[in-house]
């Protein structure tokens, strides 16, 4: 799939540069543009993502479990393909080539809704990746694209029996409309309003350097952070510090009153700046008096996706990281790193903030489920 | 919680009692009161059980993977409670203590809805339960009976946010019920047609004993046996056998036209029959030319619950469980070990049916989710 990618990729780029077109004259903004827009070189990231999926072991098979029951019956649960997932997205095209990546080699068929500002380029890449699978004598519709309009979501939505599984990528709205309203049973992948909490005993010079790069390294995506908790005991010496490197970076800092009151540079925040994903060049800042209030604010606030801490106290960090209710927590280290390249899972279809079946990033072994294989020799129950 | 329900084993009696005589005053069948009457054995058996619950080791900060990542960060997925769950079942009174005591092993809150006319057997039990775990220092409503009418199913339905999970136990009307109507992720529980498969390599005596087991052992649960598929090789052999020693046993066999055409006391049967979950002392029965006409014959009716087959043969052992879709797919013994008490998980929760999160027994494992622990000093991402 990745090398028929590398050598169709002017027919993609075709398809892609209409798209583009259609956009541009529709008054898309630039930055949406931008994403997008495919390159010879985007093409060739897709291709060696796909490779990199081919590298990593098969999950379909291993054996999760395995007992030999009283009377003699050998019992394994052992992973298998969920079967039919239908994927809802609305992210840039090289997601239709990781989520049919993955959606393939863990052995399950992938129905592929895409944008439909990106159905042009989505079609194309679906395309060459059918053609591909074919020539290895798969059936090529294990990898189907979606066309139609928004209707057909809802359709998807009510494929009880035919779709096992349906997984909203995108934003806040696809995803409750689709965690709502489906029948099908959903893969909810995630908003994140991720904090970064500086303990009372954090190294601040740590404690900078993850801020900053939690915010600005990429804002737009999900594990970027929206918000920052300092203790009121390193406030006075942490807040300028932070604000002023934030600044450099172009971030507006959103402050509460106490944040505020160290009469820095700050943009007052309203109750609703704590609940939002900004996904921008923003954040919003409030100072605790104490790590459990931190814990309590994140439970109010946090939308369970990732949440750090940056502090050298160890009762500090087992604290946090027992009482905090995320799918990733963090201590010392930046809120980017929940994302199933950093760990280890290759490409991921998303990252999950529900907490049946998936919880964070989901990569191949996400997208099986198990069944129990039991071999007797005559065993009945008495 | 055990030591408290047999201390109190009276004040349960007495609530059970009470409903006991509302149940026959309304006529209710003498099988149904059965199921809704308590002893002081039955009481002491969901002591019994709870104690076993106990022995079992605590799945909560279990370390499911862990890696140290390029950086540095070591990564850590934690199990951790799923938090509050909601239970609405229609079973017997000891469905209370058994989910009562799974959700708490677990770190979980439970919300418990059983059926109205067990409500003050319910109640009861609950109590009980609650001053047990409220004299540990644990707060009573972690444990929590859920009365009101029947609009309070739909409430939960719909308590996004608060509830975190739902688990439908009961008649394949309550579950479709709550799966198509819930917004709060659903566990559901099982509808069980399972099939018993007679390959034209079995051992017929094994496939006698299995077939008999599995439909008679205990007819009313869902991994009864409901529906006998035989090879047309063995069928002039086994169909006579195994008739006469299941109406022996006082079992009827709805056959298709290949089977009646052996010549054997059976009724006929419809298409319905081979969709039906009997629940009782019937079975449907046909002849198959292969045994992949067994595999689809079970794709189309089946409802991924236990399929079992019985077979001398290694291939056909293989293709059988490689190809059923099923919870548990079972060679050469009864579908009647598909239990979590059979596999060692001690009291379940249900039998799940469905895909995401668990299928097949749900224990203690099953009731929780994980959570992914870093630990680092200061690492970003470039």
């Amino acid at each position: 799939m990745g090398d028929a990618l590398e050598r169709r990729t002017s027919d993609v780029l075709d398809a892609n540069a209409d798209d583009v077109a259609e956009q541009e004259a529709a008054g898309l903004s630039a930055a949406m543009v931008d994403r997008l827009r495919l390159t010879r070189s985007r093409v060739f990231a897709m291709a060696e993502s796909l490779r990199q999926l081919a590298d990593l072991p098969d999950p379909v098979g291993d054996v999760v479990r395995g007992a030999t029951l009283a009377g003699g019956i050998e019992m394994r649960q052992v992973r298998v393909p969920l079967g039919v997932v239908a994927m809802v997205y609305e992210g840039r095209p090289n997601v239709t080539a990781d989520a049919a990546g993955i959606c393939l080699k863990s052995g399950n068929a992938v129905l592929l809704r895409g944008s439909s500002s990106a159905r042009r380029s989505n079609a194309a890449i679906v395309d060459v990746l059918r053609e591909a699978v074919a020539s290895t004598g798969l059936p090529a519709d294990a990898i189907v694209h979606v066309s139609g309009g928004r209707e057909v979501v809802g359709e998807l939505m009510q494929a009880r029996g035919l779709v096992d599984v349906l997984v909203p990528r995108g934003g806040a709205d696809l995803i409750q409309r689709v965690v709502r309203g489906s029948s099908v049973p959903v893969l909810e992948t995630g908003v994140g309003n991720c904090h970064v909490y500086v303990d009372a005993d954090a190294d601040l010079e740590i404690a900078e350097r993850i801020v900053v790069n939690a915010k600005i390294h990429r804002p737009s995506v999900c594990n970027a952070a929206e918000s920052l908790l300092v203790h009121e005991q390193v406030a006075a010496e942490f807040l300028p510090r932070i604000t002023k490197a934030l600044a450099a970076e172009g971030v507006t800092v959103h402050g509460d009153d106490a944040v505020q009151a160290y009469g820095i540079d700050v943009v007052p925040a309203s109750e609703d700046d704590f609940s939002t994903e900004y996904l921008s060049l923003d954040i919003s800042a409030a100072v605790v008096d104490s790590l459990d209030s931190a814990i309590d604010h994140i439970g109010r606030y946090g939308t369970g996706h990732t949440e750090a801490i940056v502090t050298r106290s160890l009762d500090a960090a087992r604290r946090f990281t027992a009482r905090v209710d995320a799918a990733a927590v963090v201590v010392n280290a930046s809120t980017r790193f929940t994302d199933g390249g950093e760990f280890g899972f290759g490409a991921e279809i998303g990252i999950s903030t529900q907490k049946l079946h998936a919880r964070g990033p989901m990569g191949l072994q996400e997208m099986t489920t198990t069944k129990y294989v039991l071999t007797g020799d005559g065993q009945i129950r008495s």
